[in-house]
């Protein structure tokens, strides 16, 4: 029985945008598991109540179900040992957390400027109101008034991005010469914001622009071939 | 015959205050290798010109010379493989390359804001010019100018430190439970500002300065012992 995965999806339910599903996504292709990536809507807390959480990514491999993005990459890696790693030891183990942390507090937080209202518009009805809610008490403003003035945000958030830029200048992929988990963290969030959104966050001439279009060939283009933007 | 450490010193011989030093001093004391640190003046290209670098820090292990920390550091692991890894595998190495560039880019950027003027003080007087002339060239304004109202840069610093402060409150260190050569990296700017300012870089109670405690008394208390100021 293959994997199977609950997975955040939009209107159009081949549309999936959750930056932490994606990680996963690509997890489950490098360990080379097969995975049926269930659409999901974000009010369905219903539909995972199983796996004790409300959100995803939930993960169901047989009798066992395992739920938050970093708890299912250990989980792959500790019960898939013998397929290629994720991490590559346990220091990259360790240090993919400080990855993950710099992921999330500073790409993710700072495309959420740019794509928070373009996702708001690829919801399902069912959605609407509760990302709505939900995510204009978290940033304090109107999703209109939060993505408004976009462009002004462009420069500071693409010179937030130097440290990787920098990596990816000295070696070819966050895990060295082929990707890693590293990789799959931060590229979700560039995934997460090509499925939703036409905004441009990056320059073409970027390395990271460069690195990202590798990353959309792995595995026979898997991130590629999914609904998105043109980056 | 011990190894040798072209190490930066201030007037005081016993100052020691690069960062790039520090991790190396940090991660000789990791692989339980005796080192003598020799003081250095960054005026005295000469003196390591025979290692091809104008820089430190350099090490000269019997007939070898390696300059370059991220170099001395892969030295010394693919040299003594048999004692404490400093990466713990390749994927540790890998993802230490982006701690490296987020130290950099982040925390030693930030830094240089507040203790930039307060090295010059420290400094050897053969030094001083030198260190004026190339450091106001490269941030642009006197050194009295670029640290004048350093306080008002203070919050935003604190506040780009937040992927470490969340990653240090999911596991103790950087390497997981026990410190790696990603955790020196990080610890090595704290250590210069800590060498050579009595500027209060963090708040006590930030979970930052628990784990700059922890970093101090590693070792015997190596970075602890070492002239510099309370934090």
């Amino acid at each position: 029985m293959a994997i199977k995965l609950y997975d955040l999806c939009g209107a159009e339910r081949a549309r999936r945008f959750s930056p932490y599903c994606w990680r996963i996504r690509l997890a489950l292709a490098h360990k080379g598991l097969a995975v049926e990536a269930v659409p999901w809507l974000m009010t369905d807390k219903a539909a995972i109540a199983f796996a004790g959480s409300t959100t995803v990514p939930v993960l169901v491999d047989g009798e066992r179900s395992v739920a938050d993005s970093w708890t299912i990459a250990n989980y792959l890696e500790d019960t898939y040992p013998d397929r290629p790693s994720l991490f590559e030891g346990a220091g990259g183990r360790a240090a993919s957390r400080m990855v993950a942390q710099w992921t999330e507090s500073v790409v993710h937080t700072g495309l959420a400027r740019f794509v928070m209202l373009d996702i708001y518009h690829h919801l399902d009805p069912a959605d609407r109101d509760y990302f709505r809610r939900s995510r204009e008490q978290r940033v304090g403003a109107t999703l209109e008034a939060f993505c408004a003035d976009r462009d002004r945000h462009l420069e500071s958030f693409r010179k937030s991005l130097e440290p990787l830029r920098r990596t990816l200048g000295l070696q070819k992929y966050l895990g060295g010469d082929h990707p890693l988990f590293a990789d799959y963290l931060v590229f979700g969030a560039f995934q997460w914001a090509r499925a939703i959104s036409p905004y441009q966050v990056l320059e073409g001439s970027d390395p990271i622009a460069k690195w990202r279009e590798q990353m959309l060939d792995l595995f026979d283009g898997l991130a590629r071939k999914a609904p998105g933007y043109p980056v």
